[in-house]
């Protein structure tokens, strides 16, 4: 496989593009704000008019969009990648979406000998950007050894968890426990300045425990320095990929105490308007319940 | 400093003794139940009758036992190092305690010119014997640089956090911290399996991300394959530690919501008497929750 497509440059397809070229790919891409395509135009990707078009151009597409609709959209819309790529093409959807429509996904492209992977990707700007995502894939094994490859590119642990919808169960999972991760540093935080001692040595000395985990070390700092802006995740995506989660959750009479209890928090702060800062300003909710000032 | 000293040989006193007489000490140590002091001797260690001829024995001594009245009897009750150590030794104690005692026996002992170090580890047995646990000392800086050398032969994160009392303060969070993200851990696999995926690939894939922590590779399997016995760290004693951690909690005003409800968790399976087991048997709470059979 030589020519890639990517749909969706936001901040991470823009890293994952860069580290598919770098792989060697021949890039075609879409973006609905068509400036964001420029930096990678610049660096040798070609620019399309539809997802269709890179569709076209590519053997393989990734799709990288925010919400389920978008994913329909520029899959299996009137524009969508699946107009464009010929038969024995793959779609990798890496969005964080909805098991249903991966599964629907898969099922309404299979007779069109078009492969689909639900392939939704962990590790934040920081993993895309230096390729170390885990990608967590859900689809055909047969599909899934034709992409690997590629894959390889962007990511460094890359499991096929099972069939379609697989890989968005997994992402669910990985965004509930790390927003219990994120809420287990705030309330850790908090106790730490309500009993006076430095938080930011605390952080350092759990960090090289069993207490340690990749969200305690790169967001807690964060929430310290209120560092909120730009978003390395926004809140406002964190708390649509539990809406989407608790949804998979109820649908399979799974209780999640905690979660239930982490995911009100997080769409609180959504509904305040604060969706568009960064994941960890979800630290905001302790601190007030806590009267803290910084 | 050359004759260093050991109260408490559990498992995590018996791999901190160990690397200890790797890095050349010349060891007394002291135990309740003498048995366990046996390997220990064979490999060289000084057994002793008492904490107070483990502090005749030493200029620094470390303890490591269970409970708060068991650190204040080893250290100053009538047979307690105290009693033993020569003015300019130090009192390193590494159990899990409160920042009472802690604050209350650096007090006590400074006039008599007996240097105190609260100074509780994390890393569990794992990083006891690799030699690489968190040390989270609360003291004075001049008694820690002197400590600091011997302290590095059984850490490798290992950090003043500020006066007496403040490494347990660090602990209790850590211990907070640790149970939420057990529980996230135990969350995480319940949704997994209900939704009909394999919960061992999901664990896999949430370790190369942002969801990844110490716990959920180190427990996550552990709760899977229900091996709860030999205890890396007991239910019983994590529960006796978040109790500590929640009387911090209270005393200092700190709201803390999902810790308060991880510790009803880790209480009700202590007192239902599985203390014994791995705090990873905190699993079969979310377990029972949704009628899980496996």
């Amino acid at each position: 496989m030589k020519r890639v497509g990517f749909v969706g440059i936001g901040t991470m397809g823009l890293h994952m593009s860069r580290n598919l070229m770098k792989a060697g790919y021949e890039l075609s891409i879409f973006n609905r704000t068509a400036e964001k395509m420029q930096p990678l135009v610049e660096e040798g990707a070609m620019p399309c008019a539809s997802p269709a078009e890179v569709g076209q151009q590519s053997e393989l597409v990734f799709t990288c969009v925010s919400d389920v609709p978008d994913v329909e959209e520029v899959t299996l819309g009137e524009r969508g990648v699946a107009r464009g790529i010929a038969p024995g093409g793959i779609i990798v959807d890496c969005s964080t979406s909805s098991p249903a429509l991966a599964r629907r996904m898969a099922e309404e492209l299979k007779p069109r000998g078009i492969g689909v992977l639900d392939a939704p990707v962990s590790g934040g700007p920081e993993g895309a950007r230096t390729g170390e995502l885990s990608i967590m894939v859900g689809g055909e094994e047969e599909v899934f050894l034709r992409a690997k490859p590629v894959l390889e590119a962007i990511g460094k642990t890359i499991l096929l968890i099972g069939p379609p919808g697989s890989g968005q169960l997994t992402k669910a999972i990985n965004q509930i426990v790390g927003a219990l991760h994120l809420e287990a540093v705030a309330e850790g935080i908090v106790l730490a300045k309500k009993a006076g001692i430095d938080p930011e040595k605390v952080i350092q000395a759990l960090g090289g425990g069993a207490a340690q985990s990749w969200l305690l070390k790169m967001r807690g700092p964060q929430m310290l320095r209120g560092d909120f802006t730009p978003a390395r995740f926004a809140l406002g995506l964190h708390a649509k990929d539990l809406r989407l989660a608790m949804e998979a959750a109820r649908q399979y009479g799974a209780k999640l105490e905690l979660a239930e209890k982490v995911n009100e928090i997080f769409q609180a702060l959504d509904q305040e308007g604060l969706g568009a800062l960064d994941h960890s300003i979800m630290y905001l909710h302790a601190k007030r319940l806590n009267q803290l000032n910084s």
